[in-house]
């Protein structure tokens, strides 16, 4: 199976097409665009039965690709109108899947203390919770009020615990009708880092997200169906070099040279080569660990203290 | 001249030495090498002349390396011993340019909003202050203690002054003696990222730090020695990826393969292959825009507001 | 009953005795006291029976409080010391309920974006984790290591769960043998502020902690023993109002004054007074609302806009 | 003089009509008033010569007070109309100091660490600075741009050097026309806190802030037109006990009560009284220290270890 280095269905798809030449849809997939307005693109990727699985290795089921234009400069209205185009979509999964007030449980997976892993746990400081009003005080509310409570149940590396068992634990407990989750995915294309969503109607299953093997969120493991928000938020290195490579391999392919070719190949056009490859205008891309938040806190200590203690005698 | 990418004198001379093929150290350039313990290794690069300086694009004076194993895990003790050496070469500098309670002004270049430029402004909120105190509370320090101020002027893009300009005017206000600038660098290899400190007495010339253009901050233009702390906490995408490549020309070179190797070559190797160059065991790396804090709140807003509104009517 | 307005089991009791004029230990309680060095004071209240729950409004077990002295200005020792303390203490506690590898649960109460709530999510982020080491990495691992798990549920507030129903479904899920619950308790004096630690035996039971009304977490509720670590972050400001006022009127009281001296009674005089009750030297105290980050980013937003379109066109 | 504790002309002025049982307005100082919508007042109170400087203890000049209701629950649009308040007013009192393109300086003091002392750094983060561009990159921007600049200067606490001396040096330096100040202000009503503006064409003079002592910042010092924008964030915890002790002692003066009276006097009743002073129904009103956060840190590795160290041998 083809590498592909992306948890976006919509990526995958197009990586499967290219790699096996293929001009029309693949076998077991169906596939819808939409464009709103200038700087909104909904791409629609179904995969209708086990041929589409194989092809692409993702589950059988709706992944909508939602991509924003220029999202790091985004005003007010623009973020309305891309939580607009998410909110007409969600809708529509969820009117499929549950009841107008059925209880719903939002999950934001990922680790607040690493950037690019935060946007789960940031989403859920930002969702109206109604579920305790409607206990506690339903009178401030409008009769038919959905119930909606959330949580950022943490990472596997800092609780000690599967996700799954915690948000087991909750379902059990306290019994919502479906969950939607949130999470941080991997990306083939620098320009979707946090300028796409993915919803899908599949839940999460392992391999899926930034690095760590988890279980499964789904119906199968919860007993209630599962929407997954993803959003690309990394792109590995490796992805970027060997995306280089390709392109390089091509070109050499192309003009037919070899050897010769390479031994006379200047640094300065192979840099200016890749350049054009990773360069959008409008971002400055940096390779960075993960972990450069506790490195930076490390360092400045380090720092300072060579610093008081070499100025003070 | 060679395109270095890296602020990193002791890189560039190696860059220079490889690029060359030189076996013994270059004209106008002297080096040496310490290892104190396990985990801390210092180079002195002394560039002694117009000859040195040319070679390898930077002016002519002492850049000490301290390159530090394991940061990320570093404990208490790992942060104590590493501040030591800090501590060590800086004192050397420092008495060579100024007396022992001459005032010293720390500068924390960089933004605090932008994680891999945050640095600068991290560490001056560790510096010990004592200028204020030798004037208004005089009999709580010893007799003999430094004046040391500290400031974080911020940069370009959020001032709209240069920080040269900033400086300059506080220099003249306060006089101190000697400045102390603290900046992030870029570097040629992802195992220097917040693991490397490189003290230099020559001061920042244009060119240095992440990407903007800037003044340089020198004697000659402050009019006091500037000692320039530096710390790699970016690689750029485009060096990485040159970086694969110029070893897959290599290998591609040796084994006298051409066209037909091209060929043949399967995406599982030549991934492999990226891997064993990008993937020191101990980080995760990843390839993110700058501005990813300010995207990924964007995104919050539009996801946690699609939420919403699909799930109340 | 008193309106003790505080969750240690140690102010109250000094205020029940206060208030009754004991000389001697309340009937159902038994105190004891222990200094350690300069800094630390321990002082253990046992409740012994239900004479004693009744006179001061806690469920009978053991209380523990250590009082650390200067712990705005601590140093790396001085943490080291009093977090010895802690271990001493909770060790102990520990022996009586559980074996020593048994499977432990630790939980951070609390709102991480309201500072003087935040106590209990950031302790979590420190402790160590162990039990999904031990199953996936047991080799990494000592062979009589405890597995510990962690996890910051959030509140009411923010996930429209009842912490209680959180825990009760991670507990049953993952079946640890007790839980240790970390939470920010309202306190009576200004100096234990993020400077005393409560350990008790109890769990945590209605009307303790900062505010809301909650479900108890003991071993009634959750099924297994439940040690409570509470750390006052808060004096509320009626408070201090009442304990001045109680100083003003034991004042008018003793010097036998009445309307008369009312009348006469200075600004400066009475402000002075205040300052008296309210300010050990080391501190600033202020009076904010919880809500005051929120108020602040509201504000900034307010001003700068404002700001923004004055100064252009 | 009257202790006013607040840096608010408006409050010292309704404070001093009080004290002095003033019907009409002070003599010397001139007040007006204005309502916008439901959610603004705007109140300006003008001071005329030293008489109104006598009286309050601000120096001649305007002050114009906008308070906004309900801030913390502010919406989008609420910001705008507020910020549309702050441009309107501060338009004026700037077409009165300087030239459409005169080049404006923004500064933002206070401690980002700290809270509630954080809002002039914030509002500088939001700041369009311009002055950069119109030199880099003029044709980006309309002709008639006025530059725009901006700096968080950092307090003396953290600098070791005096406000003054870092701003003296950036105007020599760069010359803009005007400095506009953003600072936190003392206020005596709980209600203001965030969510009153004080915009005063007087600059900054000794005494106003939070707590330090600080040399002016004034047209006298900087030598160009100072205008200040503060917002109250703090209210002294003795300025509420103060206010209760008035009210408890004008309630026991109007009953004609004794000491007969305050033997009687219940807790319950006490207290009653006092949350009737302080408690607005929307905000929970704590006392704490400014060092919380601090507090919080050192707290948290206590327990953490305290717990580290007791659940492993």
């Amino acid at each position: 199976m083809i590498n592909f280095r992306t948890d976006l269905a919509l990526e995958r798809r197009d990586l499967y097409k290219k790699a096996n030449n293929l001009q029309n849809e693949i076998d077991g997939i169906e596939t819808n665009e939409e464009q709103i307005g200038e700087n909104i693109k909904i791409t629609k990727v179904k995969i209708l039965n086990e041929k589409g699985e194989k092809a692409i290795g993702k589950k059988a089921g709706n992944y909508i690709t939602i991509d924003i234009k220029n999202m790091k400069i985004a005003g007010e209205e623009d973020i309305q109108k891309a939580s607009e185009a998410v909110t007409k979509e969600l809708k529509v999964l969820l009117s499929n899947l549950v009841g107008e007030q059925d209880d719903i449980l939002v999950v934001g997976l990922g680790n607040l203390y690493v950037t690019p892993d935060a946007l789960g746990p940031k989403v859920i400081q930002d969702i109206d919770i109604t579920r305790h009003l409607l206990t506690y005080m339903p009178n401030l509310l409008d009769k038919d009020t959905r119930p909606v409570s959330a949580i950022s149940p943490g990472v596997l590396g800092t609780t000690g615990i599967e996700t799954l068992e915690i948000l087991k634990g909750i379902v059990d407990n306290i019994h919502p009708k479906l969950v939607i989750v949130i999470d941080a995915l991997a990306s083939r294309s620098i320009e979707r880092i946090s300028s796409t969503v993915q919803i899908a109607d599949t839940g999460i299953v392992p391999g899926a997200g930034v690095g760590n093997q988890r279980k499964e969120l789904t119906k199968d493991t919860l007993g209630i169906p599962v929407i997954a928000i993803g959003i690309p938020t990394v792109v590995e290195a490796a992805t970027i070099a060997a995306d280089c490579l390709d392109l390089f391999i091509q070109k050499v392919q192309e003009e037919a040279k070899s050897n010769d070719f390479l031994n006379k190949l200047q640094e300065e056009n192979k840099y200016e080569m890749i350049k054009e490859v990773l360069a959008p205008e409008e971002y400055n891309f940096i390779v960075t660990p993960k972990e450069i938040d506790e490195l930076i806190e490390n360092m400045s200590s380090v720092v300072a203290r060579g610093i008081n203690f070499a100025t003070q005698k």
